[in-house]
């Protein structure tokens, strides 16, 4: 299976990419904004291409030729206006669920945000991103994909614990990046979690247990 | 019929809430956000009723309540920043959708923008507000209601020339307000435009072979 990681130069993306690529089972392409990072990439050996989310989706198609599986860990970031909320963390992340499918790809990851299905709880100071994401997630859902929607709490840098809860509406709470990291990574080839959106944060079960846990949501 | 125009304040607003006043088949609710508008509407006889986009689903349905018919005219405005090109002409929008289908509004007309379906025609400089308002056309669309989506383009103060021109993709172009009121004035009641969704210009046609124009639209 070949996954294309969009976004692979983000914390999540880098982790991913890492896994993906010390794993027999997977080829991964690592798809970056700027041309350092590809390179960058290349020197440790990964396949890497550039895409522009604010570009056509002709362009990302390219950028998602040959893969089997795409993984959006993509964001504007905190640095950047509420425009690029719109073109990027949004409009982006919808023109890569059209190339997803144009080219043919079956299965879609989406790293959405905790609780962005759900208004009520949308931090105040966040809601242009959490509206961003709510409607990207929702196209996605409209897709003809294979989708999984993963929505983290706050995330840290604290290394994997390896513990975390999934639910359809969890406490807030905070998950390390790199477990995030190592549920997508599980997700990709765990046959029932296709069609699943879930919350997820630190917690007591291991990843296994939670896998199972997603395959029980509705 | 009892119509609910929301941004009853805005100069297209202003013309359709006056003409459904004067016309005795239709009641009008003009739906605005501040208090003075609600009093200066009420000053003219028309029953007004406060409502914040940036609220909640449950507070727009009190203030759709009633209403048979929704026209969406409302905007964020070239004065405020992105974060309300999301909340409002997005999020916003879709709420009112929410609360339409909720209420029992079985009619919703859409205020749109020329083109804001088709993504390589979208003005470089205004990209925040067409995504914006192509993702509400688009949750519309996946609505229950009865739906029209009229496309304007560039939005003039000059009077109404009685003469436009409706399709599915046309050049670009400029179209009185006052036209355009018109237009959604005659589409409340029109059978077979329901369902399209369309730009709209100053052009040689008078609106009732526009309406006829409109239906044969797919």
């Amino acid at each position: 299976m070949k996954v294309a990681v969009i976004g692979a130069n983000g914390k999540i993306g880098q982790h991913l990419v890492e896994q993906l690529q010390n794993d027999d089972k997977h080829k991964v392409v690592a798809v970056v904004r700027k041309q350092e990072q590809k390179q960058s990439w290349e020197e440790k050996g990964v396949e890497a291409r550039l895409a522009d989310l604010e570009g056509s989706v002709d362009d990302l198609q390219t950028a998602l030729n040959g893969a089997d599986a795409v993984v959006f860990t993509a964001g504007s970031g905190a640095g950047t206006g509420d425009d690029k909320t719109l073109l990027v963390d949004l409009d982006g992340a919808v023109k890569t669920v059209e190339a997803a499918e144009n080219i043919g790809a079956k299965r879609f990851i989406m790293v959405s945000a905790w609780q962005a299905n759900n208004r009520e709880n949308w931090a105040e100071q966040l809601l242009p991103y959490y509206a961003a994401k709510h409607y990207a997630d929702k196209e996605l859902m409209l897709s003809s994909l294979n989708w999984t929607i993963v929505r983290p709490g706050a995330l840290t840098d604290d290394p994997a614990s390896g513990k975390v809860v999934v639910g359809e509406s969890l406490a807030p709470g905070s998950v390390p990046r790199e477990d995030v990291a190592n549920v997508l990574f599980r997700c990709l080839d765990e046959s029932g979690t296709e069609h699943k959106a879930f919350d997820l944060m630190s917690g007591d079960s291991d990843v296994q247990q939670s896998l199972q846990a997603m395959k029980e949501l509705a």
